[in-house]
């Protein structure tokens, strides 16, 4: 019944090599790689016009559009840096591939570590977000917050292991849908001033100005509108996913999704500047622009829909993201070697569905109300931005190829720039939560070092010397002791005594005694089958099973010498109904995982199936 | 580390025969098993009064004496009862066994049924309330209700996985307490009316009656007092905790007990006649009654709090009777066999822990506001009361032994009553939750014969015929063929392959292909080993392990004839670090739990252990 269920759910397995078939065109790897970028314009302007409004009054127009000039400037030195990464790394090169591959590998899982971070709280951030902008609407599910919100990363969830092909276009008609929505917004809003000589009635008064502008004050107002930036990784990082020639493909996606942000960005602020919108925690500036061009009326209602499901759709970069970083990272021995591989539907499965856990958690933790993990998702996005540009800084200067100068400067700058906006973010968001990625990224650090030399040491332990072969065909060693432990003479005993019987002719039944009646009418039974197997009878004050048997075979092991290996033969009772397992004590299965600690002992299960209607 | 913070909390483990030191005496038992019931009393005479105040006015203090005389009256019947219990049952004779002795396997398991949901219950309504008593005592800790009652719950699980004895004293002393507390007060209530000439004055206004007394209002009076029985069953039922004399202890006990809530019952109700107590939601009738006879000094708050302590401990009593019940039933083979084994201190650990799971469960769901599930575990009392005395009736009617007239009557006038109480319990809360009881009884019923029909089948498929005997040694069977599935070419594959040349020369290696360089590099390795035994490659194109290995052991089955079995040698790498685990696809334990369900399949299970720091 469960897998019936996933199989509608997620639908029928498909093969290894029709893995090429469920990859992005450039039409359908736009949104699905950018809607997270796209959405984070939505606010990135009313972003910068919290941070300028209070101090400057009617002056934080001028520099909102100065600020977003500079982003607008950030963005296409960013989007220049990756153009070069994607020549550079056509395997895909996220910032943890650019930063392991020219910094060194801590670096490189400083941006992995960081990138994590961020994806994991794109997905728990967007899809409240969204859900508030529905709540907002609709404000009868108020009380259904954190389980609507759970429904849509469940459905993301789902869309995502159905795989690729299939949620680009499930995931990216949305995002076309909004991008054409807010074009109209911003050709019809710039028009009805310009040409109809509209008057602009701003909904909320502009407070008066009760400083001048401080470049500090400046810096903030650009870092806040910087989460226009995330998002941008996802393509680089996305490079296999994309249909050959895909990183050809991958270049024109960067650029036009750098192309769509600059023009809402820009356009959605200056329609800002135009109308004098006030940011405001009821209403936002998006929305008071939709209301001044549009009036009250379709379209309005149109831009709130699109908003909240661009926000909800962001999500789903993550969901591309995340599971392809993860799979680099464990290909490199540095993450759990499960999140490498495929699965049924050729989607990196484990990686999408522990995204889905772990933000569903954070969601249920925070109770839907996850707005202050923000400044933490945006200075993990920075610090990641930061390692991946200085790490193309560094490849210029060693490779010293044609125009490495130019190329060089500008990922220097670019490095600069996004360093000097990380360090901006983590001071003015210090106490408001952007400490905890200061102590998050490095245990996440320690923890994939430490995968890493578990996994060296395992390979180091199992790699086969020169001369080790397999031992020639000696039944000699049948000599052996084999123990067969009895609860019960019953059917299951005796498969296992008969098994046990064709690989040794020395054997040992093992009785523990916790029971003085049960185990008086055991032996009483066990003399009138008279059989010549020795029986050993060890009582257990303590109740344990495990204890006693331990011992014997140490005992066994010791009169059998070092070299010799002893077997256990387990009877083990299979029910054929899944909650039949909880009905029997489990003893087979903890002896069974107790002894396989000990390296000289090999254990034969002999399973009994109870069949049952 | 587990395992030391265990036994810190748990002790060390007892021996089997340490079990009598472990059991009860009278002065212990008393309070170990009555705090349920005696905590009861606490709020039955309030019960009565919010029935009948609003309708009967200052009238109602007359009809509370006559309600209260028939629930005296109700509780001797039940007393004497339960006494002839005790002497017809010395193995511990609670509603199940009575029930289902002489009524029959279905009645029996009503009453066990109805008796785990009152069990339960308890727990979390006892809990919860002793939080709340706590909470009105001290506002701040409002927010960290759940918190707290999940702390209380887990400190009492844990003194009663530590064992009966130390249990009796930590939970013991408290009763006790409050019992002197309480007779302080009736005693010194009484003394100052009737002898100091104290006139009352009550804290609240007693309302104009709007009505006169009907059969009906009374019934309903006397049914909410009847908490003041709850608790009673659980001294049959826990005879066998009981020292030797365990039956003559018992009735010892049970008398004592019921003389306790006698007095404490009565008295209370008393005092609440004399001082016109008035039930109101925020100051309860006890608290009104010390308040005036105390004045609101030391001896106020030590009744607030020996209340408070009563409350949480009554959940005692269910930790107390519920593991036992269970290992009654689980005996019979109507629950799962986990609950009858002793733990490690020798109490039924499998009990404890899940009364304290499942009640824990209900105060996260209810979020601490357990009071409304008060009827459902009342209803559920008085149904297994009924069923309990119903069957002592059955059986001396079946008996007929000296005195069984007068014995029958009064178990008759027993069972008719408490039917009564069940059915006016039934009518008048059906809406407000004991609907609840209704589907849940037969609900629970039919699991438990569920569970039973599955004993039973495994129990008839495992039992031996006269002539099934073990087969003679023949080696001639090693011809069988042994499979042994191959990843990589490593020491822990090549264990396995030693292991499998001792028990057959009939070997085959089998390797499932998901990756074509890497089976490449595999077969390369493997030619290059110039060993001979047979390699079997299947390409596996939806990258399932287990699908091809099962298909060959098929067609290996097919060859070798129905008769024969196939053996799968399976290297298992252990890890000695817990984390360990997750970072290894664990495919040899899938595949190892899949071909289990397979009847004629051996499967050996060689492991590698790998040694880290």
């Amino acid at each position: 019944m469960v897998s019936k269920l996933g199989r509608l759910l997620i639908g029928k397995s498909l093969k290894t090599n029709e893995l090429k078939s469920e990859k992005f065109n450039v039409f359908w790897g736009l949104p699905v790689l950018s809607s997270d970028a796209i959405s984070s314009v939505a606010y990135a302007g009313e972003e910068i016009l919290w941070v300028l409004i209070p101090v400057l009054g009617v002056m934080s127009y001028k520099y909102m559009f100065y600020s977003a000039l500079c982003i607008v400037f950030l963005m296409i030195l960013v989007t220049l840096s990756y153009r070069q990464t994607i020549d550079a790394y056509p395997q895909g090169g996220g910032s943890y591939i650019v930063a392991k591959d020219n910094l060194g590998t801590i670096p490189g899982l400083v941006a992995g570590a960081s990138l994590t971070i961020g994806y994991v709280l794109t997905v728990a951030v967007s899809t409240s977000a969204g859900t508030a902008a529905i709540i907002s609407a609709i404000p009868a599910l108020l009380s259904y917050r954190v389980v609507i919100t759970l429904l849509f990363i469940f459905i993301i969830t789902i869309g995502n292991l159905r795989g690729l092909r299939e949620s680009s276009k499930v995931f990216g008609t949305p995002t076309y849908l909004f991008m054409i929505i807010i074009l109209t917004m911003i050709f019809f809003g710039i028009f009805k001033v310009k040409v109809l000589g509209y008057v602009p009635r701003p909904m909320y008064k502009i407070p008066t100005a009760v400083s001048d502008i401080t470049i500090f004050l400046f810096l903030r107002a650009f870092s806040s509108g910087c989460t226009a930036l995330t998002g941008i990784e996802a393509v680089s990082n996305g490079i296999p996913s994309f249909k050959e020639p895909s990183q050809k493909n991958a270049k024109i996606v960067l650029e036009l999704l750098a192309l769509v942000v600059l023009i809402i960005f820009g356009g959605v602020s200056y329609l800002a500047t135009l109308y004098h919108a006030v940011p405001n925690p009821e209403v936002t500036v998006v929305a008071q622009i939709a209301y001044q061009v549009f009036g009250k009326n379709i379209m309005f209602y149109l831009v709130q829909i699109t908003t909240a499901i661009i926000l909800i759709m962001a999500s789903n970069t993550a969901f591309a993201g995340l599971p392809l970083l993860l799979a680099f990272i464990a290909k490199d021995g540095f993450a759990p070697r499960q999140f490498s591989k495929r699965g049924k539907r050729l989607g990196y499965s484990n990686g999408i569905i522990t995204l889905g856990l772990v933000s569903a958690l954070l969601v249920i933790i925070f109770e839907g109300d996850t707005h202050y993990l923000m400044p933490l998702y945006a200075v993990g996005v920075f610090i990641s931005f930061t390692l991946s540009q200085s790490g193309m800084l560094i490849r210029w200067i060693k490779l010293k190829n044609k125009g490495w100068r130019h190329k060089a400067f500008v990922n220097g700058i670019g490095a600069l720039v996004t360093f000097a906006t990380a360090v901006i973010l983590g001071i003015t968001k210090f106490l408001s939560g952007a400490w905890i990625v200061f102590i998050l990224i490095p245990a996440i650090v320690c923890v994939m070092v430490r995968i890493k030399s578990h996994y060296c040491e395992v390979a180091k332990q199992l790699k086969l010397t020169v001369n080790e072969r397999p031992k020639e065909v000696d039944f000699s060693i049948q000599k052996r002791y084999v123990i067969v432990p009895i609860d019960t003479l019953n059917k299951s005993f005796l498969k296992a005594l008969n098994y046990a019987r064709t690989i040794s002719d020395n054997i040992i039944i093992f009785h523990v005694s916790v029971d003085d009646e049960a185990t008086k009418k055991l032996l009483k039974k066990w003399h009138e089958y008279k059989v010549d197997i020795p029986i050993v009878v060890k009582k257990s004050p303590y109740r344990s099973i495990l204890g006693p048997l331990v011992k014997f075979i140490e005992s066994e092991e010791y009169a059998a010498g070092p070299k010799d290996s002893v077997t256990v033969v387990l009877a083990q009772l299979v029910v054929t109904k899944w909650w039949g397992n909880i009905l029997h004590n489990q003893t087979a299965l903890f002896i069974k995982t107790m002894l396989l600690r000990r390296r000289n002992i090999a254990i034969v299960t002999v399973p009994y199936i109870i069949f049952e209607d």
